[in-house]
């Protein structure tokens, strides 16, 4: 790549390369711009414009191959690069993510996990390795550990984060309520299910009002 | 509200909703521009459009009112209308959002849960009524619930969707791997941990290489 790439376009790339997972496992071998703007929710141009970072793929009126374009995501992107990541907090939410097959398939399996009750840590049944939340920095370091997702309460969000930062985490996948600071190099992305079931909601008022622009 | 707002703003105003009520809880009254904006990873420039699309709300220079703010959002999107929700598939993520005590709390309470497997139905212990998946369109209609969420594997999604649909669900926050086609009127979301830790690890490696733009 040779031009600065916005983060928007790599959300939108990274959801295109499921889905073109998905259309090829349905037996597809082109696919249009507008076809795959229509499935992701956005326009035809900024697929083609999202499509355009990734180099030159060849004309777009006879639609996309689907096994090119899966490759250009994969040369370009490291789409499918594997990282070690973990999970700190062993609640319901935390204990799912813990036993969330598609992780190891998807090259982020977790090798470890944190909570800062003793008692958990001794009677949750796992593979994984688990360890109080004061040996996060250590187990990161030791384990080199990239990605890491925090699964505590709000309260106990912010130092869970600086550990890991300690530790020399990459990326943080937040699902606690808190706002975690930014670190320089350290990306954060909050997953709140409250906020998207306010935003379905707002979307569906507004669009009954008319107002919503799509 | 005069002017159409786009999705994006939306989410990100929603967004700003949160980090109100977190800063008003920390004792603070006033917010500019900058700050907000640091904290949602954004420029002022666009917190500023955002915000405008609610009204004028005074002088940004001299930093918004963080009490007038939240009445801004509560009055323009109805930010705290309450819903009813269900949740569909009750495995481990399923059981998880069955007793996250914020639902309630946040106006999205569940007042239905629906799985396949009818000994889940009668196994699992909790205060909200289970029903067959069978019956997902009868229940929304009769309880008139607005939100869906989805917890069933991807080759479910499609099917429970339709059901939700035809019971006049309005929104579905999906957290299967299927793409949901859209219906008029109906507004969905996904909720995607790979993906999430898909970007961390993109945007990493793009900007150690200097070509993401911020």
């Amino acid at each position: 790549m040779n031009k600065k790439i916005p983060i928007p376009s790599i959300e939108r790339l990274c959801a295109m390369y499921q889905l073109i997972e998905l259309l090829e496992k349905n037996g597809m071998e082109k696919v249009s711009s507008t076809e795959l703007g229509r499935h992701l929710g956005v326009n035809a141009n900024s697929i083609r414009k999202d499509i355009s970072y990734l180099g030159e793929i060849g004309n777009c009126r006879a639609g996309y191959s689907l096994r090119k374009l899966r490759g250009y995501l994969i040369d370009n992107l490291e789409i499918n690069r594997k990282r070690r990541s973990c999970i700190i907090g062993l609640g319901r939410l935390g204990n799912a993510i813990l036993e969330y097959d598609r992780l190891f398939q998807s090259g982020f399996g977790i090798v470890a996990g944190f909570d800062s009750n003793i008692n958990k840590i001794e009677t949750i049944q796992t593979n994984v390795p688990l360890y109080p939340a004061n040996e996060i920095s250590i187990i990161v370091k030791r384990e080199k550990i990239e990605l890491g997702m925090l699964a505590v309460p709000a309260h106990a969000a912010t130092e869970s984060a600086k550990r890991l930062v300690d530790g020399g985490i990459i990326g943080i996948v937040n699902f606690s309520l808190a706002v975690i600071q930014p670190h320089p190099g350290v990306f954060v992305r909050n997953i709140d299910l409250v906020g998207e079931l306010r935003i379905v909601s707002i979307l569906s008022m507004l669009s009954k009002e008319n107002i919503l622009q799509t």
